[in-house]
């Protein structure tokens, strides 16, 4: 062989060695859909430094706890809330049944299509369109309408299913949470019983470690069998200071490590960032427009009534070194890669 | 080799054999402390139908869910209620702090040591004694002092920790379903912040799955920081219906399994046997007057205020075939060996 020879050779076997090992890393890399720089490398540093046995960090296995808002945090929540969508569309489901709703408010303006009427009546209405139609019935009944219409219903944007909104950066850190001992929490402002529909087959949340607000169930005979009948009565609100709350009262443990996107989370992350040792607070910050959509602090949607991310908050966030997961520049795709037609 | 010497280490050699088959029988036996009976074979029937995959009982890992009340099922409840107790101990350890309490009952009663009043006061009386020294404080204060209640008061029939009078029994029974891959939960009316503080190192059930009563608690800044401080209200009963009521709004899936002691189990219970497919109801009906207490159906204790587990129930059980387990004659051992002196 000549030395001409040997040299491709040489080259060659490197040119080998570097594929393996960018191929190896790419495999590697637990959060491929997060682009590389400090938001992403904030995360799996603080997960390197709990997990390291005999470091200064180090969290047990059994403490590692992480909380997850979800509506705006681990799937879409504009132009409304899915669950309100859902509440709107079971108006209209369940309108024949209630002859009275052509005539009362806000009914009457969902029956009539007038979705400026229904926001015209705030946070009262919306309320009022909830109770309506997520009671008088058993939460067996009630799980069933939930699973139909996140089987059917579809984003008036995107016309997918909601649960193909989720975030695709979401669901690579929960599981490279779960994978490095964390078990992770869903603790939202949403309904538990509507979110748990989804929350185990989407997220790999099972039912117990979903955390929610809820209305009043009480348990009864109805049709001759015991069952919990959902009555129009709120429960608990698990939102704002309802989280570390509802957190205390159901996990019993301090969370290490929590993410949210909106005013309704901050109390959820001073309180994981009260407790002793190492912990992560992390925003989810919408400024995707062409992607997803932007707003919250500079960002668009003035009129939106949801997520609200005040610029208190941001500024909160950044005295405080939160990390601050910026849509548009953090994640390389938003959503989970569309499913194959079968 | 003679004949007769082969017989002989034939012989031997089956007497070997039969001893290691019975010592490794007891060594695989995941219940020792349970008599052999119908109802140690009940339970054993059921764990092995529910596991056996492709068998028609087969129950999926994630569904194995197993429901046990606290006070009387997994540990002593007599003559008070241990949580009680605590409460009764708190009131003579603040009383400094609260002067008034010299002059007002039932406050009075209990620093004067008259429990009989204080037993005639009845459920008000105690509920007012449980919301005075559980409120007022942080839920780390209060996590502090029932820690060291736990390590100091010794019960006064059997003059041990409280701690220490768990059943033997259970604690093998609580093993034998994990082991099998069921998810242990505790649901109880004791309070869920005082029972956290023993559960997991004495049960192996870590907080998030320990369900109970619980007291407002509230968001706010203390001592300038984040805290959760105890108010004295009641958030939740977990009782009676509260029961099934919480297990569908912390864990949101039904029992196949579920073990209690007294009437406020009657309907989680139910609510286990109301499920599809294979189910376990389970009662201990506390029969050992010598070993640990009598009470309940035909029972002696009858001035006892607690554990009240009527004729009614027995009927219930009796006819739909739940299991019971008389301490006396199911229970080989009562209480986990005596600890060693250190």
């Amino acid at each position: 062989m000549t030395t001409h020879w040997v040299k491709r050779l040489g080259c060659a076997a490197a040119l080998l060695a570097l594929c393996i090992t960018l191929s190896a890393r790419a495999a590697d890399d637990p959060l491929p859909s997060w682009n590389d720089g400090a938001t992403k490398q904030g995360i799996i540093d603080f997960v390197g430094k709990v997990t390291k046995e005999g470091g200064p960090d180090f969290v047990k296995p059994e403490e590692r706890v992480a909380t997850f808002d979800n509506d705006g945090t681990l799937w879409i929540e504009q132009p409304l809330y899915n669950q309100f969508v859902f509440a709107i569309d079971e108006v209209k489901k369940q309108a024949n049944q209630h002859p009275e709703w052509a005539t009362k408010e806000p009914f009457k303006s969902v029956l009539a299509g007038d979705m400026k009427a229904v926001a015209a009546m705030g946070e009262k209405g919306m309320l009022e369109i909830v109770a309506a139609t997520h009671s008088g019935m058993t939460t067996v009944d009630f799980n069933n309408s939930v699973k139909q219409w996140l089987e059917t219903a579809k984003h008036p944007r995107f016309k997918v299913l909601y649960t193909d909104l989720v975030y695709q950066p979401m669901l690579e850190l929960l599981a490279y949470l779960r994978a490095n001992g964390f078990k992770t929490f869903i603790v939202s402002g949403g309904g538990v019983e509507f979110m748990r529909n989804f929350a185990e087959k989407t997220y790999g949340v099972p039912p117990e470690q979903v955390i929610g607000s809820s209305g009043v169930t009480k348990y009864q005979m109805w049709d001759a069998s015991p069952a919990l009948v959902k009555e129009p009565k709120v429960f608990f609100v698990d939102d704002g200071p309802g989280k570390p709350e509802a957190i205390n009262r159901v996990i019993g443990r301090q969370p290490i490590f929590a993410f949210g996107n909106s005013d309704g989370d901050k109390e959820m992350l001073e309180w994981t960032a009260a407790g002793d040792g190492l912990r992560f607070m992390g925003l989810v910050y919408h400024t995707d427009a062409a992607r997803e959509y932007a707003y919250g602090p500079a960002g668009g949607l003035p009129d939106s009534k949801v997520g609200t991310f005040s610029q208190a908050l941001m500024d909160e966030a950044k005295g405080k070194g939160w990390i601050i997961a910026d849509m548009k520049n953090d994640w390389k795709t938003i959503f989970p890669p569309a499913k194959e037609a079968p």
